[in-house]
């Protein structure tokens, strides 16, 4: 059972995942091995992960045979366990819990070679149905406080097989980052009565230095306070504090701004790593007035020295505006 | 000039470095490339390097000629500018000031091959010496809130250059991660009057399962909640908030557990990537009760993948008590 450990000085949970235990010498420092043998997430493969939770799959093909257009399963080495109780407990000054969570993987497209940005709008939103139907599902289990969507692209990023998929883990916590965001956007609200997020659509809106791409619905910006080079973030135009909420219309102009803006950072910077994640409101808690969901996207262009580990203060080589200015001028 | 930017939500300062500005094709996304060329931290490269701030010498050499036998010289390429007022100001929503700081390298032998894990312990204290000292004087400088001491080893752990250096920023602004940990030793000590970190070493100290090292006046853990494979931190037993205030006897026992640390995590992990950080209370506030000064190392074993990054709850494969009882067994 992998286990939740609390840092004592600054309250940073850690899963300490021991059944993926690695011994000195089984770390790949620099690169994780290319993949081998067949792809788990192809099309006739589908035995070799755990059963499908759900698909959207060709009239009469049955579960887990080929047939599927996008599929998701349960990861087959998650992080966290979805069988049993939380048992929070001490250990002299020290806090402990179970690793209890769900730990998923949407496979985007049956096609090995294609990415994200490269699937047609309507795939987009199918995946990204897929997320708010898991979300939903997911929030219905009270162990879970928190439920986090991501993606990965590229092994410098962290993802350790090529074919297209994103990931959700259910968490007993909401994490640190999330509450970070929460605190600060709970501050700004009581003092202006205002969204910070709306606030800083609009002023991004008019000043148009920042802006990468915009439809009725959706903006994307590089932020003002980048850490990495070619950051972007995608928000609702409209204020929304929780991604479980979107309607399948404005799913429709969601997947038109996100494949957007994958596409132009592929082709501006090579196909980069990168990683994604959606952040939302908890659930459980009352957010609805301060707080405003959004994908934050993360190239991987720099290495992130101990500088930034352990100052939690980045260094970044490229100004948002000039980012914003490329991504910008290489649409489709 | 490089400019701090704000994050409005978190309070995230970043470091807008646009003189080091990156353009798309400009990343070198895997691995930074190797270095060719004389190295300018070698002996007889002097000239390469922006003169000298302090050089332990042999007697007659002259400054910035060789002879050396450690080197402390600003970087030639700063993430921080020492010339200039912060000029703190807002552009509509957002706040921002100038890039104003100091950013030093020490360049800790004149041994182009060595490690600080191979150095002779006098040479380690030497180097311990440097960062006191150097950290004593940026302290003099009213616009520097903080001064942080840092070193990376290896490419992947961002360092540019194979030559052994640590590195010292000082900032206008007291980093978000020691902010942190500042904020929750305070909240510990209101509540219990007692030294988070002190409390911490006692447990640790009895129960004995995550105690890689000690002498009388220093311990080295791999910490409950190690966020990293290997982590380890390394804290006077005796309570002091403030690195700076060491004496030159302490600083041979920090040097002695230092290298033996370093020593272990090489031979275990067959010469890690890593870095390591020195967290010290700000020198104009007042933490003397509640704060605690240490190194955290933290080798760079597993890619940080968008789960860590966009949550900053992380996954950590190895246990600290089983990382604990590998370095324990690996000594000199």
């Amino acid at each position: 059972m992998p286990e939740l450990r609390k840092d004592p000085i600054t309250g940073r949970w850690v899963i300490i995942a021991s059944e993926r235990a690695k011994r000195p010498k089984s770390f790949n420092i620099t690169r994780p091995p290319k993949q081998t043998g067949p792809c788990p997430f192809c099309h006739g493969n589908e035995g070799m992960t755990p059963p499908e939770i759900f698909a959207i799959r060709e009239k009469d093909s049955a579960p887990n045979t080929a047939g599927w257009n996008m599929r998701v399963v349960p990861n087959k080495y998650p992080a966290l366990r979805i069988e049993g109780g939380l048992d929070r407990r001490g250990e002299g000054m020290f806090d402990r819990m179970n690793g209890i969570g769900a730990h998923e993987v949407i496979i985007e497209t049956p096609d090995h070679d294609k990415s994200l940005a490269d699937l047609d709008e309507s795939q987009v939103a199918s995946v990204i149905k897929a997320y708010r139907d898991r979300t939903m599902d997911l929030q219905k289990d009270a162990r879970f406080k928190y439920v986090l969507i991501f993606r990965n692209h590229g092994a410098t990023a962290g993802a350790s097989l090529d074919h297209p998929h994103s990931q959700i883990i259910a968490t007993p916590v909401v994490p640190k980052r999330v509450q970070e965001e929460l605190r600060g956007a709970k501050q700004y609200h009581e003092y202006k009565e205002r969204c910070v997020f709306c606030d800083m659509i609009s002023e991004e809106a008019e000043g148009n230095k920042r802006v990468v791409l915009e439809n009725d619905e959706f903006i994307v910006i590089a932020p003002f306070a980048s850490r990495f080079p070619f950051e972007t973030w995608l928000l609702p135009r409209n204020h929304s504090s929780d991604f479980a909420t979107i309607s399948d219309e404005s799913i429709a102009k969601c997947a038109s701004a996100l494949k957007d803006v994958l596409y132009r950072t592929k082709h501006v910077l090579d196909d980069p790593p990168y990683n994604f994640i959606i952040h939302t409101a908890p659930a459980n808690e009352h957010h609805e007035e301060e707080y405003h969901w959004h994908f934050e996207i993360m190239p991987r262009l720099t290495h992130v020295a101990g500088f930034e580990w352990g100052s939690g203060f980045y260094i970044n080589p490229t100004p948002p505006e000039e980012a914003a200015e490329y991504l910008k001028n290489n649409s489709q």
